[in-house]
């Protein structure tokens, strides 16, 4: 008798597995129910209709369920909402939302996607018009109508994580004024603080009114309020906390739920009912590094599960490598990446980790469009095997984390990191690559070579008016510099020894710490014993102080910012 | 005492040996002797002053002697010949090239970093002023000013290598009526045959005039003579047949010479005298995956080479894990990269391998700037042991051939390649990676779920009648299509089985293989058992027949190409 597969949520997931079941078995009869109106669309391009980038919000679909049933006889069923799941006779229960008729599917095997619903919180207003959430095609093009009206100029978007930031940046291109109010002290928490920095800089530059530290008290017509009581004018507010797992139909069915709310699977995804398989946005994975179970709403993940779920079906073996996170933003004029863990994740998972920040450039300085990199990259101490890294800039950021990635997913170590060979052309890079780059810098505080000292800590040194050393040519300095840094150039420290103390710490920085690393081994032979490079240098440490200036007014530690 | 290094050759090798060896050691002497007027400049580079992209040769040259002196302390002296290494003695003779004066320097450690030069066939008019090799910043600035010459209209340019194309198009960018002329039957070695048709066309669409399968005869005062007969005007012409390693210096110390013509080095770059080490494109490196000995004129290892020799110097022990050869270049529109070992050599080496060749989007077909990406990948069969890509597009294909040369170097199977959890989002990727998205086609392979040809083979099944169904829409169908091929779309066919024969081998096209593939595998299921999916599908026969198409005249063997 033919397999009958019934698969509950129609976008990446539940769509990917209906496919991959086809493929596998022209003899199924394979049927999708979705809630909404649509299958298969694009949630990750969703942001984009919003500044015009994708036109027309049909173009977000990508197939329907004519398409379906006529490229891959697959029986898609949309406004269809599965009720409950009737685990004993292997039944769903099917509402057609339209009609609000009820009828009993049957299954033999039954895939749920049923993905993940934002987070509203309990504040009043929340139900008032203006208010939107972002999940599907139906929500967008309401709020990209909503936003185009004449009356609307000021929007509020509510969290800085991926979607509130596209969402941010597409209604900012669309001309509107918006603001973003994050309630943690950074957007983008795939960043640790002194990277995410980069990105409030860019926002700021871009217009964006932006907010962290603040939570949202209050919706009301035409303003908000926050926590501290401040109020901002917004003719809409844009909800993009986060998102939690639609786990309602599974709890019903006696399904089991994993510690951090995700519906529980085992190697295969399969649920504690062995007829059962759950995918996406909905479920607990298990972290690789940290071995622990977390959550994890990526289409990535979502897409190989989702195979794995259909070949365990036909019994074709896969592999659960669990997941490391990987992810990428564009924001403005900047790319940002990051995979793995970085400081604030391996310090919870209670790892041993050091890391590297490094600002070299993306390509040969002499090619168009060639830019520095913020690359900042975290490994285990003592082993120095690879753990993550965080890349921003104008150019191919998102190359050097999936390099990265792969490390991390082959268990790579900086030695496999500095060996390296990568293709390089002065178009694409630089003949030592970024990542390489990174590796020989590590290697080198792996082995007890130099010391270090964060951005993060500069401005204590500074107000304790420690011995900062600026290895900067003269003009360069004069451009804009730490306070109380004395201008000692790496082409003539040499000569100026005796401006060096010996008896305290010198605290060495340049632009981007190519000099100063000259600077600090030189000065290491020459019998100075406690020299600290500043990791980050002079442009890290500019963008780190930039928005907390910025904002709190407070007294800034250079004479003026330099981010060139 | 302290250490006296001496460093022949300042460019890629050299002035990277020097550096690290003055970090290693601030009171060793360092000295590094070049025959021409200038050390570290960006070899890579020349070729794009020919179209102003780096406007001034000067700013080819990244660091002059002062600034080698003032910043690393590092002597560095231009117009020094090195005319001789009297072993014995530890000391080496200098011919100064501008006064003809000679004196000897001694050494404790000696670095060669002599480079390569480019070759020059012995055929009449290789001596004329008209004819060009490019190997420094005075080579380049020489061309440039010849070619700025309102008499010089046409150029030549010998050789389909990294040089030759990259002097070619930024020569054609300049304005230039400009000829390639490639011995082999195709251009850049490392892409397969079926690849390098994908170059060949965008050169010829961008009004290059390409020869390939025919070498220099004769050079004359404003035409070239071909070996085939054929006569083309060239008021210029530029050499860039190869390079051969600079080991003249070495041979006369009785340095030992590898079989491939490089000097031979052991496992830390040190050659058969113990205190003198070789480095860059000299020497004979060893092939992680061959396992032979080979030459790699390539900045990357180069760069890498002299970091391990200085690290060795000061008993830093390294890893010496082989290259394996990651190399990418510009192609006016396109961009194309490639790493490891493609079908040529894959076969030379005798090793057991098999492929697959996609052409999916690089990124979200709704964000600006998506287009199709060229991915051959190569695998050892039946491991599944990755063992090369090449990519070619419009778009990011560095970042593809990155991940696989990570994977190569981890000893990746097409399994890990599946798993890997790149970043995406709409506007980087997609969900499912070009690279991700090919181990799967391959897996499918290797676990034999379907079969495939080749578009090289397409021609004769053709001219040979076999039945081809064409999976595309009508309407792409009505564009241009094979010859002979019958129009089944995927979204028919399950309709139209009887119009596909039993009895006979059914081959499958659509546009890039997605839906083919679909149709591959349900037919299989419908009982159907001699299928084969045609790898490349309509995109890649079209690129690959091209060419060809073009300069023989031969019949097509498709109605109109389609490139869409």
């Amino acid at each position: 008798m033919n397999k009958k597969i019934v698969v509950i949520g129609g976008v990446a997931g539940g769509a990917s597995a209906a496919a991959r079941a086809r493929r596998l078995d022209e003899h199924a009869e394979v049927i999708m129910f979705e809630r909404g109106p649509h299958v298969s669309f694009s949630n990750c391009a969703l942001p984009f209709h919003l500044s015009g980038i994708v036109e027309n919000s049909d173009d977000l679909v990508l197939m329907n369920p004519a398409q379906f049933k006529k490229q891959y006889n697959i029986e898609a069923r949309v406004n269809s909402d599965v009720i409950s799941i009737n685990r004993r006779n292997k039944t769903i229960t099917v509402k057609n939302v339209l009609t609000g008729e009820s009828y009993d599917e049957s299954y033999d095997k039954l895939v749920l996607s049923p993905g993940a619903n934002p987070i509203v919180p309990s504040i009043p207003g929340t139900e008032m018009d203006h208010v939107f959430t972002v999940r599907n095609v139906v929500d967008i093009a309401k709020l990209d109508a909503y936003v185009k009206q004449d009356t609307v100029k000021q929007v509020a978007v509510i969290g800085g994580g991926f979607i509130g930031i596209e969402v941010a940046e597409n209604l900012r291109l669309a001309g509107l004024d918006v603001s973003l109010i994050e309630f943690s002290n950074q957007v983008m928490a795939p960043f640790d603080y002194d990277m995410a920095q980069i990105l409030h800089k860019e926002m700021i530059d871009q217009g964006v009114n932006l907010v962290v530290g603040d939570g949202l008290a209050k919706i009301e017509t035409n303003e908000i309020e926050l926590q501290s009581g401040k109020k901002l004018a917004a003719d809409a507010v844009v909800l993009a906390i986060g998102v939690k797992p639609e786990t309602t139909l599974a709890e019903q069915a006696g399904l089991e739920i994993g510690q951090t709310g995700g519906i529980k699977v085992d190697h295969n995804y399969v649920t504690n009912d062995s007829d059962i398989y759950a995918v996406g946005d909905a479920i607990e994975v298990y972290h690789k590094q940290t071995h622990k179970p977390t959550r994890l709403a990526l289409a990535g993940p979502a897409q190989r599960q989702a195979r794995a779920a259909a070949d365990h079906m036909n019994r074709i073996p896969h592999r659960n490598t669990g997941v490391i996170g990987s992810s990428c933003i564009h924001v403005f004029d900047l790319n940002a990446a990051a995979t793995g863990l970085n400081e604030k994740e391996a310090k919870n998972a209670g790892i041993s980790y050091d890391f590297v920040y490094i600002i070299p450039n993306d390509k040969v300085g002499l090619m168009p469009e060639s830019h520095p990199i913020h690359f900042k990259l975290i490994y285990e101490y003592p082993t120095g095997k690879i753990l993550g890294a965080q890349a921003i800039g104008k150019g191919n950021v998102d190359k050097r984390v999936d390099v990265i990635a792969t490390m991390i997913t082959m268990g790579g170590t900086l030695e496999d990191l500095k060996e390296l060979e990568l293709c390089y052309s002065p178009m694409f890079g630089t003949a030592k690559d970024v990542v390489n780059f990174a590796a020989l810098v590590a290697l080198n505080r792996l082995n007890g070579e130099f010391k270090q000292v964060p951005v993060t800590n500069v401005r204590e040194l500074v107000e304790s008016n420690a011995f900062i050393m600026d290895a900067r040519e003269k003009h360069e300095y004069e451009r804009g510099h730490l306070k109380n840094a004395v201008n000692i150039p790496l082409s003539e420290f040499r000569d100026r020894l005796d401006e060096i103390p010996q008896n305290e710490p010198v605290y060495v920085h340049c632009r981007s710490a190519q000099r100063s690393y000259n600077a600090v081994m030189a000065l290491q032979h020459l019998g100075y014993t406690n020299v600290y490079n500043i990791s980050g240098s002079f442009l890290g440490i500019c963008l780190y102080e930039y928005y907390n200036d910025q904002v709190t007014g407070r007294e800034k530690i250079v004479t003026a910012y330099n981010f060139k």
